[in-house]
This record gives structure tokens, C-alpha cells and sequence, in this order.
């Protein structure tokens, strides 16, 4: 049969359409849920059937949706094999798992590849996800996954002896630490390769952020190239096949908001394993509104990270931050990069808590150094982004991956002014970034918000509390619309 | 928006399409597994969110899959209001399930509610399913499981002190048992209102059975008004609305292939109750090829059954049957349909095994009768087959439903030799049925398979051992194909 993208976006799941009369359909055991394999000259994938009609197909055509077709990466009208899948033998283990037992090396590794090679519908996906985080995993089952997900993925591999990286484990808006963190470690000496992700559900990502003022879609050798010259890079995730397993499995695990410990380890190891990374340090900031609520959890998620890191012969430092507030004044990524670089910039304006929290992080890493002394790193980093070295390497970097004009935020600018007398008590986060959202971020980089007083500030009713930008009026006013009815995002007393 | 019909068949999962460029996708926070509710005139449905782009949907329009458009009921083109769904709220609950929790009767009803109102995504269904399997649950989740399954669905209501009803927990082939002992049990006037399901991956269902002889998409009125005059009748149960969320629940447990006893339990006596079931006759077949493979796991599900249908005040008589072999000698609903009448028929060359076991089932269910000391059922049951009044009741029960013009299978038959001499030592299952599938059961009510020599038998190379029947040369070029590489389907010592 001839192959045809259809325009659906499934949200990775590969979905296959044939029509309720083709002969496919007709011939097999067709059942909800049955999976169809599609081969050509030796490549296959497999994909969830469901049931199109005409005028959508033609006879003898297979419509594969967005995802699958990209995945496929076929010309439309190449003439592909369809089988029947037979039942995934994995799928069997994960039975096993949702019976109690737990499960060997051998046993995470067969149900990885079958993930990876998209063998598993989102059904089957949840039963693992879920049966993992009820069980709960045995840590050295957490190894287990963390060296398969690596293992069914590429490697990067580096000439260096050392390579540092960083994650915050996340939850915290505007939180753009990496951006500073990267020139001054690379500055220091330590090779730091840094890929970060776009936002999903965010109104920006490290790499929107750092999209605002350098390509971050780089190659490999590209990326080794920089490293190599520069100590570092900020490059965007997404770009290469580390642990592929994971971002399927995040496929699932994200709207179900389950933040299994052993799932959420296994996950970071394995990307910073794959990215090459020996000495990793975590960040994990607890806070009410951010993923870790307690310090006690914070505290055994830590001994987990150690202990699993250690079988992956990798060093982990984990630092327990403080998620109560918003980092930085800008939400957005032209807003964001521009707090980012007023720090590097060391403008007194610049936002002092995403200062400060960066000099802390890039401290801690330069003492994965040995030559360091313990307490001695932030006063090396505070050095190195104080003398101007900082942004000299962030400058470079950006060259390096190919600088962007620089954007102004807006056109379209609103001031939001104060309710009422009074101290700015709290903002709520997550309707922080809905309104940014609203205004069009992220896909409008010069859209999102620009927050004028922080917490703690006595204010006048009236006096602007926040700058709303966006491309487009519509937008403009999908957020004002919002804010009129959500006003309860800023708390005055 | 305007609605419009898109001929996409999913499978259960209620999807709408929005074009990327439209207003409301533009506007929102919008994600993988976003859900989006519809609403008009206080009729509301949710969604999961797929874009797809034009020709397919004109501006200003939502298309509904099949599914959705059907459930939603409202013509193409009727104006809707979208609107993003806010998570659901009994989600946390499945969360609370899956970090080990009990939860309680209130907390059930509130699951179940959402999953009936199509709240539940795939994903959070397979969660729920696979957290209450691995949990796994107490006896008592499982009486507020079921409990909460009747609630959420229409109930039944008869004027009889007593209602009879028997389910056979499945897996065997052509096991078409319920034909007979209906008209037995009716005749002999323990009232008996059957309901039963259509194939899904089998040859055929009992309702695809019966609807070769007779209407069984009977409305409730009809339902009651047939049972009122002969006691008895042989229906459709997806005609009714009972126990929705079991249906949807089952979507993703099939696939997934979990039978984890506390679902199973409150699946089969949610449906019971609801159908007005006082007294049930649970059959569960044990043996290699059947769902249950041990007697001691037979035992165990027994005290299930007993337990929670205390609770919901019926009384079953569990009864563990052989579950070794198929049952009669069809596969295929005009085949199947065949063996049942010619059981009534007292014909000499009916399936005996098919006759056996009819006899003992209905003879249980007798024993429900007060009157009746334990034991005698099976002789009251046997007289009444032999006497032609359970053939007698079973005509006018297909009078009652709607009598079908006799249809005979075939035209296009087929017999396939046995493949050398010897004993016949088993037959598999699961080829024999897809054998039939292949030749067009259940959508050609002619086709299937008509087994001629059962096991146990000696027989001759070249002696014809099935008869194939189709109704199109191209399913029977499908299912002799199949036959060719699959003939160790017989195997013969």
C-alpha cells in the first residue's frame, strides 16, 4: 500500500489510518487497540490502527499522522508492507511487574528497545509507567532502567577527562540559572556540553530562552567543535537521540502528573549519562509550589540520585535550593535572556536573586574540581562573572552557535497596575505563566510578563506591578481577559 | 463552533479536532492530552484534543471522531461552546491508588462518575486499571467498585421475587451453552431476562449467535414484556446502559490482557446487579487455554464472587467447569447457531458435549429454586430438553424477539484433510478462531468453521476434518492461506 501523511497531531503516538473497507481490515483480527507494523526495505515502525474514510484515502492507501509520518521519514506514495503486530513479549515482564515482582537488567532492557521502536501503545506505556511508580522500584531496579534508557539510545563521547553538567530537577518559572552558570564554569576551565529542553506546558524553556540570542539547534560535531573551543555550549536537547526511551515515557507520565522518585532518577541520569557527563551537580529546589514539598523528601530523592549515579560511574552533588519564589523578573524568553544577560552584564538593574543563585551553582561545580577547595567555588565563580569574563564567554558562545539579532520584547506593551495599599504577600506561579502564556509565549518570544515588584515590596494601588507584552492584539487580549478574572494571582496585605 | 462529523474511527476514546490556526488553540495552554469539553444546552463531553488541519475541517468548525459524534448525539453543524477542561479531580485519587492507598466507597463513586462522563483519557483509565490490579484491592474496594458501577448506570427493575441469570467468565471457543439453558431455565419458570455481548475478537459473541435466529436488539418495554410472557429472552446487552464505566474499563484491560480478580468480579456482578440479577450461576472454566488456569486460582475467585455479591445482595452459585476443550462443533454464528438448535432438537447427532454441559448449568440454576433439593436440578433440566418444551420455548422466544428467515452457511465451503493418520490429540484454540475470523466470522454469519472430528478420535490422512465456509472467495483465499502455514493448529499422534 501506498503511504499518505495525514494531517492529524496525536501527540506521539504513532497513529496508522486505513479505511474501515480495505482489505487489511478486513482480513485480520481487528480489534481496539490492534497495532499494524509498516516495513520498507527493512526499516519498520509500528503504529496504533484507527479507521479513516474516504475522501480522506484513497483505496490502497495508509495514512500515517504527523508524528508518524515525520518519524517514518518516507516520501508520501512509497509503496510500504503492513503486518499485523503480534503481541509485544515486554509487555509480558510489565504484567510481571504490575504482579509485585521485581524485574532484572535483562528484563528493563527488552522493555526499553520495545519503547523506543514505538512498540508500545500509550495504554501499554501507562501500565509500565504506573505498575513502576506503585511498586515501588528496588533502587538497584532504578540502575536497571537508567542503563537501558542509555543503552537504547546514542552516546556522546568526549576527549576530556572531566565533563560537568547541571539539571534542576525543576518547577520553578523564569528559573534561568543555566544561562549564567555555563559561561562562568566553561570560563573556569571545566568542559560543560549543556543541552536544555523547550517548554511543553512552560511559557519558555532554557532553549526558547537561549534561542532569543544564538541558534540552539546544533549538530554534533557542532556542538564538539564549540565545546572544544569554547569549554561549553548551550544547545537544545531535543537535537539528538540521548535516552529516547525517556521522552516516551514523559509522553505519559506528565499528564498524569505522577513524580515517581525511581522513574524521575532513572530519567536525568540517564540523559547526563548519555550526554557524557561525569560529575553532575542536581538541583532541587523545595518549595510549596515547586515538585519537592519537603525537605524530608528532598533528602532521601538525594541518596536516591547517589546511589544510582554511582552505578553509572558518575560523581553527583546534590543541592537542596529554595522553590518558594519565582527566579528572575522576566517570564518569557526575549524577557528571560534579557535578565539573563543584564547578570552577565553585572547591571545593578539585573535581577539579584537569579544572581545570586547562579554564582551558588556555578561554585558548586568548579569544586567537582579537585584542585578546589571545598567553600572556595563561589567565591571563584562570583570572580569570574564580577571581572566581565563571564559574558565575554557567554558572547563567545553565542557566536560561536550563530548569534540572533537582538529582538525587542513586545510591540505591544499593557502595565498592570496594583489592586490595592499595601506589601506584595505572594504570587501564584502557575497563573503567572498562564498569563504569559495568554500573551503568546513561547512562540512570540518578545510576548510574557515582566514582574516590577517583588514579593516582600510595599506598593500603591495603582502603580504598575507587572508589563504585559505580546505580538498581537488578540493576544493582548486573550490575557487581559484573564487577568480581569484572576486578579487573585498577586496577594496584597 | 460549528461540529462536523470526521470519519475517524479511535476506538473508544472520544477525540476532537481542532485546526492548529484556530482560535482556541492558539489561545490556551495547550499540550499533549489537552482536554477540551464541548457543551450545548447543559449537555456537555470531553475530549482529548488531536489537531488536524484542512481540507478536512473548514474554519470555525470541531470535528468529532465516530465515537464522539455518535455519543454527543447532536446533528452536524449544530453551534457548540469549547471549553480547556480543568484536570480532573478524581485523578489525585487514582494517584492516591497508585502510592499504595486504601480508598473508600465515596472516593470509588467519584472515579467511576468521571469515567462514565468520559473525563478519563486512555492514559488515566489504564492507570486506574493498572493501580487497582497491582494494589491489589481489598475485598471491600471491590464491593464499592461495583457498587459505584450500578450507581452510575441505569438499573433494571423486574416485578419477580426472583431473577435468575449465569455467566460464563469465557475463553472457550463456541461455547454457545446459554442457548440451551435459557429456554430450559424460562420453561421451567425461574425467570430469566439474558443479555449478552457481540464479538469482539472472537467468531462470534452469544448476541451474534442469536441474531441469526431472531432480532436481539430489544428495547427495555419489549425486554420486559417478552420475560413477563415466557420468562426467558435472548438480548443485547449493549442495547442497555448497564454498568457503562465496566465497558470503558474493559477498553484498556483487553488490550492489556490484565484479569485481575477484583476487577473481574466487579465487572461481571456490577452488570448483574443492574440487569436486576437475584441469583447468578457464575461458570468458570478452568484449563490450560482458558482464563483461569489452576483450580486453586478458581477457589480463590469463588470467594470473591460470594463475597461481593453478599454485599450486593444477590446469591451466586460459583461452578469450576473443564476448560480443556472447545464446546460443539461450530465457530461462526449460523454454525454455532446450528449446534444450539439441533441440542433442542434432541438431534442424535447434536454435540453431545455442547448437551452435557447446557443440562448441568441449567440444572444448577434450578437449584436456586427453594423448592428444589440439591441435586435434582440436573434430572429436571434433562426432562424438559427431552421432552421438547425447552425446543418449544425457544421458538416462541424467537417469535417473541423477532424470528429470522432461516439463512443456511456457506454458499462457498471447503473441506480440509487431516494432514496424516493417527489420534487427533488437541486442536489450538486461538489458530481455530482466527481461522474462522479469517473466512469472515462474525460480519458473515455464514462463515466459519465446522469442526468433524473432535479429540480423541482416530482418523485417516486425506479424511476431511473441518469444513471452512465463507460467503466471499476473496476471505476464503484469506483463510485457506491461513491454513497453509498455521496446520499445526491439529495436531494429530
Amino acid at each position: 500500500m501506498k503511504i499518505r501523511p495525514v494531517n492529524v497531531n496525536t501527540f506521539r503516538e504513532n497513529v496508522i489510518f486505513l479505511r474501515k473497507d480495505s482489505e487489511f481490515c478486513r482480513a485480520q483480527t481487528f480489534s481496539p487497540q490492534t497495532k499494524v507494523e509498516i516495513s520498507f526495505d527493512g526499516r519498520t515502525m509500528v503504529g496504533l490502527l484507527n479507521t479513516i474514510e474516504e475522501p480522506i484515502l484513497a483505496k490502497g492507501e495508509v495514512g500515517l499522522c504527523e508524528y508518524a509520518f515525520e518519524k517514518l521519514g518516507l516520501p508520501a506514495g512509497t509503496e510500504v508492507k503492513l503486518r499485523h503486530m503480534d503481541p509485544v513479549k515486554s509487555v509480558d515482564l510489565v504484567r510481571k511487574k504490575i504482579h509485585g515482582e521485581i524485574l532484572d537488567e535483562d528484563d528493563y532492557l527488552q522493555i526499553t528497545k520495545d519503547i523506543v521502536e514505538n512498540r508500545y501503545s500509550k495504554v501499554e506505556l501507562t501500565a509500565f509507567v504506573v505498575a513502576c511508580a506503585q511498586g515501588p522500584m528496588e533502587r538497584e531496579e532504578v540502575v536497571y532502567l537508567a542503563k537501558a534508557m542509555v543503552e537504547t539510545g546514542h552516546s556522546i563521547k568526549w576527549d576530556f577527562p572531566m565533563v560537568v553538567d547541571k539539571h534542576c530537577i525543576g518547577g520553578i518559572p523564569g528559573n534561568r540559572t543555566t544561562m549564567v552558570v555555563i559561561p562562568i564554569v566553561a570560563q573556569y576551565g571545566l568542559p560543560i556540553p549543556k543541552t536544555s529542553s523547550r517548554s511543553i506546558t512552560s511559557p519558555s524553556g532554557t532553549a526558547d530562552t537561549m534561542d532569543v540570542l544564538a541558534d540552539v539547534n546544533l549538530s554534533l560535531p557542532k556542538m564538539q567543535e564549540i565545546v572544544a573551543k569554547e569549554g561549553g555550549c548551550l544547545g537544545w536537547g531535543g537535537a539528538f537521540t540521548l535516552a529516547p526511551a525517556d521522552d516516551i515515557i514523559i509522553s505519559v507520565e506528565r499528564p498524569l502528573n505522577i513524580d515517581a522518585p525511581g522513574q524521575l532518577v532513572a530519567s536525568i541520569l540517564s540523559k547526563k549519562k548519555a550526554a557524557g557527563a561525569t560529575h553532575v551537580l542536581i538541583d532541587i529546589p523545595v518549595g510549596k509550589t515547586a515538585k519537592v514539598q519537603s525537605a524530608l523528601h528532598g533528602a532521601t530523592l538525594k541518596k536516591l540520585f547517589e546511589y544510582v549515579a554511582g552505578h553509572l560511574d558518575m560523581l553527583v552533588d546534590v543541592i537542596i535550593t529554595d522553590g518558594a519564589e519565582p527566579i528572575g523578573r522576566g517570564i518569557g524568553p526575549i524577557l528571560e535572556a534579557r535578565d539573563v544577560m543584564a547578570v552577565l552584564q553585572n547591571d545593578p538593574n539585573a535581577p539579584q536573586d537569579l544572581r545570586e543563585k547562579s554564582i551558588d551553582l556555578a561554585g558548586r561545580i568548579i569544586e567537582f574540581d579537585p584542585k578546589v577547595r571545598g567553600g572556595e567555588g563561589y567565591k571563584i565563580a562570583e570572580e569570574i562573572l564580577n571581572s566581565g569574563k563571564a559574558l565575554d564567554k557567554m558572547n563567545r558562545i553565542m557566536d560561536a552557535q550563530g548569534r540572533r539579532q537582538q529582538k525587542e520584547p513586545g510591540p505591544l506593551v499593557r502595565e498592570i497596575p496594583v489592586p490595592k495599599n499595601g506589601r506584595i504577600e505572594s504570587y501564584d506561579n502557575h497563573m503567572l505563566a498562564k498569563f504569559a502564556k495568554l500573551a503568546g509565549a513561547p512562540e512570540d518570544t518578545g510576548a510574557g510578563l515582566y514582574i516590577l515588584k517583588r514579593v516582600g515590596e510595599k506598593v500603591k494601588k495603582g502603580e504598575p506591578v507587572f508589563r504585559v507584552y505580546a505580538e498581537q492584539e488578540a493576544d493582548l487580549g486573550y490575557a487581559m481577559e484573564y487577568w480581569e478574572t484572576h486578579k487573585k494571582m498577586i496577594e496584597v496585605v
